[in-house]
């Protein structure tokens, strides 16, 4: 890290409250801090000028960079202007540059400008604007102390594009000759749990010492997160290649993606590759199987059908799964999961089907066969493979999550180990 | 409100670096606000003991209350205690209640407990041990400055649990007869943007002084919520009750559910009243139709079959959608919407259909059929109704959920409007 320490001070009484979610400090730590410099505390309050002021105040005593999100709109409780401005002891004044930006920001949208609008262009004394490409509000820089603070809106694509646009260049700028590099890097894996992925990676920081690993459940995946920081871009990058490696060949096949690609990416790259299709039949998954696999731009080139068939009626009537079956060993069973997998398989003429028939919960669950079972089904061109899983959830929620993932996982495992 | 001012601290590497966004704040703020309490900041830190001690006495020297997360595990970087200790000015003891607690989590759950695991029982002289049903940290109570601490697991259910059971509890224990009640209720509604939902309830804190509305966008919904706070219940049920009504009738049927259900839930309850059932035919909603209608426990006894037929040719052999139609108007198209929910209520029995055909990009579309465009079919037992739409959105994941609420809420307005 450079010798620069940072804040970030979300405002707004939506936060505050609890009505909403802070997600934009955490994307501005983590920009910050890969840009090398080092967060060491958020905030967070509500619409109210005297506490808005005591806390730029603070940060202005003790930090170098700040980043304050919010407050920037036309109405009478955006308040972030009039703060800076108390907090700086400056006054408010009309910015003829901010002005402009707001008046073209109007006109390409067609909008009509009111006059509270130009409040946006009522900044503190002092304070150099800062263009917003895609919102209607500029933010703004302003010293306030020994502290540099980036105004930006609480929107949060709006924030997004200001920090990689604005913030982060002149970041880079302020650090100099003191810059240091900070890479991280996210490897994807599923099918170990939080505790076995530690013991796993047991001794990664005794062969690599200068890397820092995070573990992040995503659930129901895994994502290893590690770090390193130092001067030597050149040597930085090549510690984190073998540290990739490392990691990758402790984790062995539960690795989806060594570059922190999504399953539902990884399973339609493999697709791709292959030139191959893919048709589901869905029961307990009801359709999720299907919607992650069409988040992937493009997946209609190997993504040909997905019959979620709920009800029996439909297993037998539009899939062609024989009644004998059904009754034979029931919905939840690998004998059904396969035949439903070969029979999607066959009226889709898709390389592969793939099924899923479980209990998901919360009611429906049997001694036998209680909620978490899932069994899924793979058909190939050459085999029809049937799998039996028990997970320990109870929520509906989990379990589609953790089946749907466990099935595009068989798919995953047979795209990698099949050469043909 | 009553009197007591509270603030909130989540501690942590992960959430001051950004790798995980701090959700469990809002829940506390909210939790809090709603027992009559006012948050007026949160803060955030990391594994820094002395950063951590100097924030509790900020917090101790300003506020009433605090609740502090995070930081009670057994391993070197869990420093809560020791930074409470430090900035109460007392030392750390075995607190042998505390002890029993872990013995009889570990006990519990037949796990080997460790000597590191005692730490967790370690804690500052003077503080009260809190229980922790849910897993094997204590938490505890301490008094620093003028301010009560609850130390908090950082893990969200046990976090959870510890609010509903012990934090609450306490803080109206606190209160005294100071005790303020805080009210809260979400509309959940679809169709009107941010702005046009805003000039809609223009007047109601006009029409009533005491309720306070904040709007959240959970995109593609509006949730509505709003507040009154007071000491008499009565009097705010009833005023609740009538400002529901009021906003209820400005918003039309935009609103999904004025108790805050979501739309697959309301659509369920309907289907459910009139014992009816329903089946999907998707194209570019790719299964998240069928995906929301089955989060619903007990779906199945209505949701009977999706079709998630992405090609053209799924289309024509699994529903039997005529190749002349797609050939005349292609896939994208009121007439094919129509044919594939006439043609999946047909082949499933179901009561509806619906039908979903857009695209929802980001490649795909054309000047005639932008990214953004949808067609949604409804059949009912007396009609086949096609509909077109046009959004303004880019990103795929956003169409999709516009897209699949759209058609989702055709289905709901069907529902309400027939009364047979």
């Amino acid at each position: 890290m450079s010798n620069m320490i940072a804040e970030i001070l979300a405002t707004g009484d939506e936060i505050r409250s609890g009505a909403l979610i802070d997600s934009n400090s955490a994307h501005i730590a983590q920009q910050l801090e890969e840009a090398g410099v080092e967060v060491i505390r958020h905030s967070c309050t509500g619409d109210d000028l005297d506490v808005l002021a005591s806390i730029l105040r603070e940060i202005g005593d003790r930090s170098d960079i700040a980043v304050v999100t919010g407050g920037l709109g036309p109405t009478a409780d955006d308040l972030s202007a009039e703060a800076a401005a108390t907090a700086a002891g400056v006054d408010l004044v009309l910015d003829n540059k901010a002005l402009g930006w707001v008046e073209e920001a109007f006109e390409k949208r067609k909008w009509p400008m009111s006059e509270s609008n130009k409040k946006q262009a009522v900044l503190p004394e002092g304070a150099e604007p800062l263009y917003n490409p895609v919102g209607t509000a500029p933010g703004f820089l302003l010293k306030i102390g020994r502290c540099s603070f980036f105004f930006l809106p609480g929107v949060p694509f709006e924030m997004r594009r200001m920090i990689s646009d604005t913030v982060l260049p002149r970041l880079i700028k302020m650090q100099g000759n003191h810059r240091e590099f900070h890479l991280s890097r996210t490897i994807t894996t599923f099918g170990l749990g939080e505790a076995s992925t530690n013991e796993r990676l047991a001794g990664l920081t005794e062969r690599f010492p200068g890397i820092k690993l995070g573990l992040r459940a995503k659930f129901p995946e895994i994502h290893i997160k590690f770090y390193v920081c130092g001067n030597d871009e050149g040597v930085l990058k090549k510690m984190m290649e073998e540290g990739a490696e490392w990691i990758a060949q402790k984790m062995g096949n539960n690795v989806i993606s060594p570059q922190g690609a999504s399953m539902e990416a990884v399973v339609g790259n493999l697709l791709n590759q292959k030139k191959a299709t893919v048709a589901v039949a869905e029961s307990c998954t009801g359709g999720l199987v299907s919607h992650w696999l069409t988040n992937v731009p493009g997946s209609s080139d190997y993504f040909l059908f997905s019959g979620v068939t709920y009800s029996n009626q439909a297993k037998i009537d539009v899939l062609g799964v024989s009644s004998e079956t059904l009754k034979e060993f029931g919905a939840v069973h690998e004998e059904t999961a396969k035949e439903m997998a070969d029979r999607v398989r066959r009226i889709s003429g898709a390389t592969y089907g793939l099924s899923t028939s479980g209990i998901a919960g919360p009611g429906g669950g049997t001694s036998e066969k209680p909620v978490g079972t899932i069994c899924v089904g793979l058909a190939t061109p050459s085999a029809v493979e049937g799998h039996w899983f028990g997970f320990p959830f109870k929520r509906r929620s989990r379990n589609k999550q953790i089946f749907a993932m466990t099935a595009l996982d068989l798919l995953r495992r047979e795209l990698m180990n099949d050469d043909s």
